[in-house]
């Protein structure tokens, strides 16, 4: 998907809501298990229910990995039904050298055709650029993540007197343009926004951590917002598990469209 | 696979040769193509020419990643036909949240029995935990890469004087003993073994970069052997696409063989 597309995606929906599909077969609700593929049944049925409030999917591969070729064959499926004009990311933070990470790219941009991969900068230019041979496909590059952990080393302080994450966005932007480039930065990071926005101001961002996490959308909005929105909010968990029950789906809908209410306003009132 | 039962098969092999199963179905030799599961077959047969002469196989989980549902059954059906007594690694460059890690932990350790997986350091304390909950399974950290991009921020100086990676090596040694943690080395950089070996001297350090991306096994050994061996030395290519003919298990088999007996000498000159 290009940059353009998924601006005019955002403001045609009041929302720029990215859904985390973490779907593990052990939180799924009880009545789906009869089916011979519980987890794409699932992701079927929040799709269906939440479609139109989100502009991106992003299945987490960690919880389909765990099911092994099921688990791959569930992706797959899950893929497949994502309506085209929804972005969509395989949370996958590979990273590797170069001929391995050619082959990641070929997995999710080729056989799977997802828009976008989450990758890991630990490895270097070499490590990323083979995911940026592919027409209209992005790299989302950890930066600052959302966990406890961001502090062991994203944090440090280099030699120049920046931390290690803004060498990420500062190099990583030599590697690529505002079309193929994002970053992911942790919610529970608010108050490093506003320097992460001068550095990059105009790459999206990719911003999980709203919800379970503890991240606030508002002070989000606040530091991260650029001209033509540059946000991706996830959530995954607070949407996805909303009810264990028959309604399911039904509750996800109810906690996605509060979270894209609430987006539509911020946008109301960013851009008028 | 505990740390010495590892270092005893080292010695009953005069070897610390570990063997990378990096199998793309479009290099493997040309009469494999009409089985069922090429790269099974190519891996067999691969295992079978060279078991005796390893102590560990590690496959590259992009390799199998691309070919989707199939390759992970490829996979699980290498796994379950490696000897016992071979210690294996998922070369998987993991590495994410907490209950995303525990994913991956499952898929590796629980799914399919691994020995270690590779994991991506960026995300600190959080993401490596949950691999270090499963008995003598191992968590391999990248520190220092083998390619070209490691310069890009794993050799960056920290305001401590120090580079990134030693501070991976310092502060990762916290988190788990010398009986569950490794770490990544690449062979392109021998004169960096001395210093790592000062600051993680008991670790065992995998070590790519010998064969196809030039490292010398002589040099990592001057710098990186210690009392117990330490060192896990990996070729992939080098080894598995000697020849892309009938006689591709016989090839790979005397490319392994010779790596093997320079093993052995230096384990006899060193150890007696």
């Amino acid at each position: 998907m290009t940059r353009k597309d998924l601006v005019a995606n955002i403001f045609d929906k009041g929302s720029f809501l990215c859904i985390g599909l973490d779907t593990d077969p052990r939180r799924i609700p009880k009545h789906l298990l009869k089916y011979e593929d519980p987890v794409f049944e699932f992701n079927r049925r929040i799709i269906g229910a939440t479609h139109d409030l989100c502009v991106a999917y992003k299945p987490n591969i960690a919880f389909y990995e765990a099911n092994g070729a099921e688990g791959w064959v569930s992706l797959e499926r899950t893929i497949d039904i994502i309506p085209e004009n929804i972005f969509t990311i395989a949370d996958a933070k590979r990273g590797d050298i170069g001929n391995t990470s050619a082959m990641y790219a070929r997995a999710f941009f080729h056989a799977m055709d997802f828009d976008a991969v989450t990758v890991a900068p630990y490895m270097g230019e070499d490590s990323v650029t083979p995911f940026l041979g592919f027409e209209n496909k992005w790299v989302i590059l950890l930066a600052l993540t959302s966990n406890k952990g961001s502090s062991d080393f994203q944090l440090l302080s280099l030699d120049t007197g920046r931390p290690v994450y803004e060498a990420v966005l500062t190099t990583a932007r030599q590697w690529a343009g505002t079309g193929q480039l994002m970053f992911v930065v942790g919610a529970t990071h608010p108050e490093k926004l506003a320097d992460i926005r001068k550095i990059a101001p105009d790459n999206f961002l990719l911003v999980p951590g709203v919800g379970a996490q503890g991240g606030s959308l508002e002070e989000v909005c606040r530091y991260g917002l650029n001209k033509e929105v540059g946000l991706l909010v996830n959530s995954s968990r607070g949407i996805i598990y909303a009810s264990d029950g028959e309604d399911f789906a039904e509750k996800a809908r109810e906690k996605a469209l509060d979270l894209k209410n609430r987006m539509s306003e911020i946008l109301d009132r960013t851009f008028g």
